[in-house]
C-alpha cells in the first residue's frame, strides 16, 4: 500500500512512484509507435480507400468505458473485502482477548500462551494468502505446548484454530470458564473461521476468467486501433490525443487487475504484514508486554508492505 | 472456473480457451458475412435512399451498453453470492466440527460419525444444484445407520440436516452437550439451512425472463445493423470495426448468460467438486483423517469443475 | 415466472410468450405511426425552417438510459428483496421444524398442530400480499384448537405468528422446553415477523411515485419526437430506428414498472402459489406426511404463478 | 407519500399532482424565455462570432446525467434506509409484544402499560423527526405512571427507551421473567435503539452540501446556456427541445433534493403518520383492544402523509 | 460539516461558502488563462497543421465522467460508512448504559464511573482519528480511579476498552451480573471495539493511491487541453465553455478527495465534536445530570466540526 503524505495538487500530476505508470510504459510506447505510423502511413492506406472514422470509436469507447467501470468495481470491492476481513481480524482477536482477560483465575502464563496462538494465527493466515515459508513465524510465536499439533500439519491456519477451541475447553473443563461465557468466546472462534474462510475465497476465486480477458483485448485492440480513427481529424496532434486516451485505460485497466488480487506485494496491494504487526502491538500491549514491536513504517517509495 | 497461472499481458491476448469466443465464433462469422454484404450491397441499395448513419446508433449503442452493464451487474452478483454461500458452507462445516470437537465425553467414533453426515451434506447439495445422480456418493459417505433415513428419501439434502440435528439431540439425551452449548451448534445447522435455502433460490429464480430477452434481442439487432450504418464511413473497413463492436456485446452478453446459472460445469461457472474435496480434505485433517484426499487440479486447459 | 428450458440463442430472438412484447405492441405501433407522419410530412413542414437533428436527441437517450437503469436497478433491487424475503421464509420454517422434532417429549399430534400453524402463517401472507381470499386456505391448513382465535380477525397473519408463540410458550408451561431451547425457536420466530413486515413494506410502499413519472413521461416524449429527428438522416429508413431504439426503451420502462410490484401474478412476478407448495412439500417431507403434495409445473406458455 | 391507484400507461403520461411539475413550473418558464432570447438573438449576437455547439454541450450533459444518477442513487438510498429503519420499527414493536404476551403471570394491566409505552415510543419518534408538537400525543398514549419521567424531559424518545427498560426489569424483580427471557426482549430494546439512532442519522446527516450545490449549480447552467447552443441547428424548435432537455434534468434534481430529507411532509416524503397508525392497529389487535383505529387513507390527491 | 437552513433553489446558485469552489478557483483561473492562450494562439499553432477537435474529447470526457462516478462512489461511501460507524458508537453506548442502569443494586456512583469511561472511550476516539491532543479531555472525563491505566499508555483508546471489560467483570465478581446479562452486555462491548477497528481501517487505509493519481492526472490533463479543442468552433465563447466543464470536473474531483478522509476539519468533514458532544448529552440526561452539555451551533459559515 502507498502511504504517501497528503500532496499538493499540482505537485501530484507529476508524482511517478505509485502510480501503475511504470508497468504500462511500453505499452504506451506502441501506442506512440502506432500513432508514428498512422501520421506517416496516412497518405498512403488512405489512397485504397481504407479509413476509420471517430464516430464508431467514440461509441466503442465509450461501452469500454462502461465496462472497464463495472471491472474496477469489482476488482475494488474485492480488495475492499479483503481489508475489511483483517480489520475485522484485528477485532476479533482484541475482542477475544479482552474475554479472557476479564475472565477470573486465569494465570498471566495462560493468557500469554493464548495470545501467542491469536498471533501465530495472524501470521500464518498472512502466510497462506502471499504463499510464503509459514515455519519461521510459526516457531517465533507458537507457544512450545502446541509446536507438536501445529508445525508441519498440511493446514496450519485451520489447525491453530482447533488449539484456541482446545484451550478454551481445558480452562472450561478446569471450571474457570462457565457454558454461557465460553459461547460467547466461541462466537469470536467462529468469526475467526469465518475471516479464513472469505480471505481464501478471495485468494482462490477469480473474478470470472472471460471477463478479464475479454476486457483486456477488447481495451488493447481500441488502443491499437484508435490513432489510425485520430489520424485524419488530428494529424500531428494524434500522438498526444491518442497516448491520453491510452494512458487513461490502460493504467485503469492494469490498476484493475492488480487490485483484483489485493493479497499480493505490489504498491496498490494490502500491507500485510504492517497489518499483522499493528495487532502484534495491539494484544502485547493490553498484555502490558512492553516494549511493544515497532510500527512497520513505508519505505523511501512510501510503500507499505 | 478457470484457473489460469500469470499472464503476460501481451500472451493473454491471444488467449483461446477460457474465452467465451469459442462460443460466438458462428454469430461473429454471421456479423461478418453482413459486413460484407453492406459492402457490396451499398452502392446498389443506396440508390433507392436506403441508408443507415451512426449517430443513432451511437445513441443506441450507449443506451445497449448501460443496460448490459445492469445486466452484467446482476449476473455477477448471483455468482458472487453462490460462492459466499458454498465458502459460508466451508466455514459452518469447520465450525460445527470444531464445536463438536471441543466437548468432552464424545467418542471419535460418534465424530467420524458426524462428519460423514456433514461431508453428505455437501456432495448432497451439490448434486442437487447439478441435478446429478447423487446416490453413490452417499452410499460413499453417509455413515450406515443413518442409510435407511436417507437414502431414497425424495429431499434428501433437507433431510441429512434433520439427521445432524438428530446426532445432536442424541448426544443432549446423553447429558453430553448442554442446553447453551446446543444452542451454540444450533445456530450453525441454522446456518446450513440458510445456505440451502440460499443456492436453492439461486438456481430456481432466474433474473426475470424479459430482461434477458429484451436485451438478447437488442443485441442481436444491433450487431445485424450495425455494418449498414458504418459502410457509408468507413467502407472497406466496415468488417474489422463491425466485428470489434460486436465482439464486446456479443461477448458480454454470452458471458452475462453463463453466469447467471453458477452451478454448471461451463468453464466460467464454479468448481463445486473442487470446493466439495477443499471441504472434505479440510474436515478429515481436523479429525486427524491421514493421508487427506488430493485436492483437485485444473485439467489441461486450465479448467476446474 | 416464466421458467423456460434453456433455449439456443437464435430460437430466442423469435421468441414471443414472456417478453413485455405484448404488452408494447400498441405503443410501438403508435411509434410507428409517428415515422410515417415524419416521413411524409418532412418535406412540407421543414419549408417552415421546422427541423430537428439527432444531436440532442443522442444527448437526451444516453441522459434517459442512465436514469433508466437507475429505475432498472431499484425495480430489480425490489424483485430481489422480495424472492429473497420467501427464501427466508422457507429457510425459516424449516430451521423452526428442526427445533421443534429435535426436543424430546412432544407428540406428534403437538409437531402436526405446529406445522398446520406455519403453514396457514405461509398462505395467508400469500394471500395478504395478493389481496385474495384467505379464507378457504386458513380453514384448510389451521389446526382446528386455533381457529377461533384467526379465522375472521382483522389482520390473520400477524395472529397466527401470535398462535405460534403461544404454542411455544404452552411447550414450555409443560417442562419441554427450556428457556434457552425457547430463546433459539423464539429468534426464529422474531425472523418470520421480519419477514412478514418486508414483504408489506415492499407491497405498501411503491418507488416514489415522481420517479415513475417523470422517467415514464421523458421515455414517452422521447419516443415521439425520435421519428421527426431521425427524418432528415434517414428518410425511409426512420421508422426501422426509430422502432428499434423505442423498443429498447419502451419494453425496459414496462419491465421496470412490472417488477416494482412483485407480488402480482403477471409473467414476471414471483410464483406465490409454486413457493407456497415447496414450503409445504418440505415441511411435510421432515414429518413423514407422505405422498407430498405435487410442486406445481408451469404451465403451457412456461409460466410459473 | 403519493399511493395512486393503478393508471393506464396514457393516462399517466398527463398525470398533474404527484409530479414534482408544479415546483419547476417556474423554472422551467425561465428557460422558455432563455429559448425566446436565444431564437430572437441569435441574428444579432453571431455577427460578433459569438456561438456556441451542441458537441461541447452533448459531454457536458452526459456528465451531468451520470452525476445526476449519482445523487438520485445517494437519495433514494437515504430514503429506502428511512423506510426500512420504520418498517424494522412495527416488526420490533410486534417482537416486543409478542415476547411479553408469551410470559406467563404478566396482568392484562401491565401488557396494557408496556404498548403504551411502545406507542408513545414510535409518536414521539414521528415528532421528533418533523420537529413538531409531541406533547398531545405524549398525554394521550403515555401510561399515568411515567408521566413524570418523560413529559418535559429534554430527550423524550430516549427516555421512553429507558422506561421500557425499566418495566423489563421490574418483571425481572418479580421474578416473572428469567435472565435468559430478559436477554431476548433487551435486544429488540437495543434494536430500538437503533432505530432511534439511525432516524437521527439520516434526519441531522445531510448529504454533503457540496455535492447538491455543485450539481444545483452546473444543472441550472447547462439548462440556461442550452437554448444558445441549441438554436443554430433547431431554429424554431428550439424551445421545445431544450424544455424537454431541461424538464429532465431540472425534475431530477428536484425530486433528488425532496428524497433527500425523507421525514417530511411532501407528497414523495414518508407517511410517517400513516406508519404511526398502522403500528398502533397492530398492537391494539394484538391485544384485542377492539375497535382498532382507522388506517389513514389518502386525500383526495392520493397523498398520504 | 455544512448545516445549512433550507435555501431557494435560486439562492443557492450563488451561495459561495461550502462549496469547494474557493479551493478550486485557482485551477480554474489556470484553465481561463489556457482559454486565452487558444484564442490567441489559434490563428498562429493552426497553420503548422496543429489542431484538435471535440470529437475525441468527447470520447474522454465521458470516460472520465465514468471514472469519477466510480471514485465519487467509493469517496462517498467511505464518507458514509465513517457516519455509520459513529451512528452506532451513539447508539451502542446508549444502549450499554440502558443495560448496565436496569441492573440493581449498582450505586449511582458506580454508573457515573461507567459513564465516564463511555465518554472518555469516545473522546479519546475523535482525538485519535483527528491525531490531536487527547490527555486534557481524558483528565476531564476519566474517572480517578483509572488514571494511571490509561493516561500516558500508548494505545489509549484500546485501554478503555479494556477498563469497560474490567468494571464489568468487578460487578460480575460482586455478584451484581449474571453471566448472561454480563453477555448482552459483553456484546456491546464487542460493538464498541467494532467500532473503534472500522475507524481505525477507514483513517489508515485510503482508496489505492494509483486511482487518486490516474484520475487526477487525467482529469488535469483534460481540462488543460479542452480549450484547444473547443477554440475552432466556439472561439470567443471557449473560456465560458471550457471554465463550465472544468469546474464540474475539477470541483467533483475536489470533492472527492475531501471525502476520501472523512474526520478531518474541512466544511465537508463528519462533525466528531458535535457527534462527541450529542452522545454526553444523552447519556448525562439518562443519568439525570442537569443541565447537560449545550449542543454543538455550526458558526457563522454554517460550519459544524
Amino acid at each position: 500500500m502507498i502511504v504517501r503524505p497528503h500532496q499538493h495538487w499540482f505537485m501530484r500530476l507529476f508524482d511517478w512512484h505509485g502510480s501503475v505508470l511504470s508497468n504500462i510504459v511500453f505499452r504506451l510506447s506502441l501506442n506512440l509507435l502506432m500513432s508514428l505510423i498512422a501520421i506517416f502511413g496516412y497518405p498512403w492506406y488512405s489512397t485504397f480507400g481504407i479509413h476509420l472514422t471517430t464516430a464508431p470509436f467514440s461509441l466503442v469507447g465509450v461501452s469500454i468505458a462502461i465496462f472497464l467501470g463495472f471491472r474496477n468495481n469489482a476488482s475494488y470491492a474485492r480488495f475492499l473485502e479483503a481489508r475489511n476481513l483483517w480489520g475485522s481480524l484485528h477485532i476479533t482477536q482484541r475482542s477475544l482477548l479482552r474475554q479472557i482477560k476479564s475472565i477470573r483465575g486465569i494465570s498471566e502464563e495462560q493468557i500469554r500462551e493464548f495470545t501467542g496462538l491469536q498471533l501465530a494465527f495472524c501470521w500464518c493466515l498472512k502466510h497462506r494468502l502471499r504463499k510464503t515459508e509459514v515455519q519461521t513465524d510459526l516457531q517465533r510465536l507458537l507457544p512450545a505446548r502446541w509446536h507438536s499439533a501445529v508445525l508441519h500439519h498440511p493446514l496450519p491456519t485451520s489447525q491453530i484454530l482447533l488449539c484456541l477451541s482446545e484451550w478454551l475447553a481445558q480452562r472450561r473443563d478446569e471450571g474457570l470458564v462457565s457454558d454461557i461465557v465460553w459461547q460467547s468466546i466461541d462466537e469470536n472462534l467462529n468469526q475467526l473461521s469465518t475471516i479464513l474462510g472469505g480471505c481464501d475465497r478471495i485468494a482462490s476465486t477469480p473474478i470470472p476468467f472471460a471477463y478479464s480477458l475479454i476486457l483486456h483485448r477488447t481495451v488493447y485492440l481500441f488502443c491499437t486501433l484508435l490513432p489510425f480513427a485520430l489520424v485524419a481529424d488530428l494529424h500531428l496532434m494524434t500522438p498526444l490525443v491518442s497516448m491520453f486516451i491510452s494512458y487513461t485505460f490502460l493504467s485503469l485497466e492494469a490498476l484493475a487487475e492488480e487490485l483484483e488480487h489485493p493479497f499480493g506485494t505490489a504498491p496498490n496491494h494490502l500491507p500485510l504484514d504492517a497489518l499483522c504487526v499493528n495487532i502484534e502491538r495491539n494484544l502485547k500491549a493490553m498484555n502490558g508486554d512492553m516494549p511493544l514491536p515497532e510500527p512497520l513504517r513505508p519505505d523511501a517509495h512510501f510503500n507499505l508492505t
